[in-house]
């Protein structure tokens, strides 16, 4: 049986970087992406949330899934977002990702109406069969705007190459509670990033995060304390430097802070997408303040 | 000053009807349109949530507002949705409306990411500057995301030709809120369909329903009865009347209860585009019930 | 049958005084209460929510429902809230009320465990039985914690002596969907002050409000307005005049913003009962202002 | 300085039994009492949730609190729990616990009107002037109806013998947000029976619950497997086991649920106190099954 899951460890999602004119800067987002997978992350994602996957067109996603994959070269696995409202748009993009040689694909189900969990499940089934690909099924209401127990997700694992879940509700008891009812060996990620030792502690995966993008030796490190050490009090002690910087992300939006925090660090990421703008001038400072704590380097 | 509210009563927001390929069905929405006008509303509204806005691409949205334009041929004003996650988008759909002789258009700012106030502030003034049209702010969290507070409609009402508000939280205090807030001479509309009494109660101008499809004649009465002749104790009798539909097209979602509803009236009115699925036989069952007690004549 | 219905229009809610040795104020109480029944209100009700009921201990209970009684003299309904975590003590304070004289008793279902709906039907069935009084059901899961869906206080209804319901959740729906699974005759009033207009047009019987005490003339012109004379152009600006204090008082806790308001128009109430503390300082002021701009006169 | 914490490991909370007369039974305390101790648990914790604090009258109250700290004898610590609506009572009830030889008293914020942090922050202070015992400050919103946030645990922290925090708000970003603002060396406690993994994996010195009346051993060995011996694999094992039996006295309400489990378990321990009932029939025969699943022993 087909129940392939190529991702592990720290899964690090990429922002998609503009140029002033407006257009996605693919150049950049190679570099990014090359300087990510130099870090030691385990795998590379991007056309998630950080990577403003809803603000792009079909032409950008496109190039930005294609950009990726020669990016990493085949050093560390790849996992594309094609979540679209429509399933036929969905289907398209996963398509897509695998032509070009993604080694998974992330969909996570979007809300304008609220959808029922037959359309649910009859969206994820009709992307699946036709792709050969590992699917991740992501869970985040409070982007997508749906809600998927953990019962329905054990119902979308039995879809033959639905073989893995990313929680982000931010309940590590809906991680304890997919273990009971998908069964132990069940394949979950968090990407919730505060919950982020708490879901190791409950037998994730991976953690699928864009501070990758800024502290990637602290995330890795906590990977190292927990799974592979078991050293609790260690992994606490990692945890909580990065801690402050994980809520930093969270609070003010992954796509504004992540690309205040790559300028920082000496990156130019170029400017967001309309509506969104940058962040705030009296955040940045917070963020200099925070990152310069967590990396224990002044800035 | 222009301070233009082309809008009041009944506003019909009309479904988007598709073709067995899975094409958007035009001749059908300019007879199901012809024949809302002809019902007597007050004006037309295409491309709402009804109309199935965000799952339409750009030449679809484009033919539908053309198309809807010419099928009410003046007889009563028409406002276009004209909604997108980028600004950018939302600027060209505003301009196309203008172009094809719409007399409004409505925004609702949308969520993958959560806006902050000033986000959204920007993206409605930058699409106000654009086009000369009066502008309706809509504001429904449970579909698009994001909840705009009285205080800050009343910061967006500043805008020269953003004249219009339309409320769906469904809480009526809302309502008084933003006449505190914004005057009392505000023009408000009222967008949850459970709330019209209280709503015409507070002050509303209008109501914004796709209830129009199925039942504009009670619709019409609630008007009447409480705003023309502020005849409370047959308002409520109205009201009651069509309470049941109205909790039901709600709760089922309005494109799926309102293409139901149509087909039980005797229209076909094709497929909804997936990931959407018909309303399930039951409900059907149960709808034609509804149907059947709130018009008083069997079906 | 016996649906005895002993209230209608305003329900003044009284407000428990302390002295400064912590005791109960019998005396400033029934100055409190006359003083109420004088401005012209329908009812009185003691040992509500703003007369800090749960705060209370038994004696203190008899003695405010007593000494209520003797100061209304009869010339208005007396309703005396029994409310208790367990279904003994309510049934002792709702015989006591009998015994003095009360008109009707009003109970709140109260949590520190969520209670199931059989729970709560025992609970009112047990006291129900045990009296001849019209009983209340009071639904305010802010307070309480506990909420009662217009379906099951149906269910409570059917009890002979449960005639009347209070609905708080603010929710204008519930209201109408209460008409629509008790029948169109059901006396339901409301207790969400911001909700009082709203909740008139939609057929309530009275509005319970604490507000009595502060701006007896304006709750009762509301009551005029919308009830009496079906005038909706006058019933909004008198509620739009009275709005800002409604928000206040419910915002800021009923026992500390009547307290600070009493002595704001000149009666000394006394400390309240700790934890309460009284009304921070800037908050008084701003209550004087309001006050002030809702009666019009200088303060 | 003071900072006495004199807890740790399991905290077994206990059942408060009653007689059919409805009276508290004593006799029955001490025995279950005397068992949980046996059981090896680390700490004994009566007139909790579980204990049905809020339902007992004053005498009631400190007879438990005597019959326990008899019935310990000394073995393990006792932690009284004292919390009331008002100040004056909480006091009386912590004098009195210290008075009769508890280690440690618990109290969690009551509301009918929520508090203000201010109103809350003189509530512990007050109470914890008049005694020297060490405090658990307790926060339980679902129960208690006031959250306190970890910023305000912070400050009450501060009072120099509040010296523990319990949290059951479920959320375990809570716990590492108190580390953040309180110090790595606070002493936290897990309330939420769901999430005592993640909760020790966050650092949590004790586990707070009613499940060492039915599994004391399951709770006792993830103690040990994810705090002595680090072994998170064996941990997710034993926690995973009593997962079902954890979620299910969580959902169905302490009191009766437990009751049912001793039932089961061979002791009877009389009727709940009204309102609340029994546990019904299709529940106890699920909890059978949870615990005889549990226990892997049939039943």
């Amino acid at each position: 049986m087909n129940r392939h899951v190529p991702l592990r460890g720290i899964i690090g999602y990429t922002l998609t970087p503009f140029r002033t004119d407006g257009k996605v800067d693919l150049d950049k987002l190679q570099t990014l992406t090359g300087r990510m997978v130099d870090s030691g992350v385990h795998a590379i994602a991007p056309l998630g949330s950080t990577g403003c996957l809803p603000y792009l067109d079909d032409e950008e996603r496109e190039a930005v899934a294609e950009a990726t994959v020669k990016a990493v070269g085949g050093r560390v696995p790849v996992m594309v977002g094609v979540s679209s409202l429509t399933t036929e748009r969905t289907l398209h993009h996963a398509r897509f990702a695998e032509r070009v040689g993604a080694d998974a694909v992330m969909i996570i189900p979007m809300s304008y109406w609220k959808l029922t969990e037959e359309e649910i499940f009859r969206h994820f089934d009709t992307v699946a069969r036709a792709i050969s690909l590992p699917i991740m099924a992501y869970n985040n209401p409070a982007t997508g705007g749906l809600d998927m127990t953990p019962e329905f997700l054990a119902r979308l694992l039995e879809i033959p190459n639905v073989t893995m879940v990313k929680e982000s509700t931010g309940d590590v008891g809906r991680m304890h509670r997919l273990r009971q009812v998908a069964g132990e060996e069940v394949a979950f990620f968090n990407g919730s990033n505060p919950l982020a030792l708490a879901a190791f502690a409950a037998g994730a995966r991976g953690w699928c995060t864009a501070a990758a993008h800024l502290i990637p030796e602290l995330t890795l490190e906590l990977y190292r304390q927990v799974v592979e050490k078991a050293n609790l009090v260690e992994a606490r002690k990692v945890f909580q430097q990065q801690l402050p910087l994980l809520q930093f992300i969270v609070k003010g939006g992954l796509p504004r802070t992540v690309s205040a925090g790559l300028e920082l660090l000496g990156t130019e990421v170029g400017p967001l997408r309309a509506p969104l703008l940058p962040l705030p001038k009296p955040e940045v400072d917070a963020l200099r303040r925070i990152l310069g704590e967590a990396s224990s380097h002044p800035m």
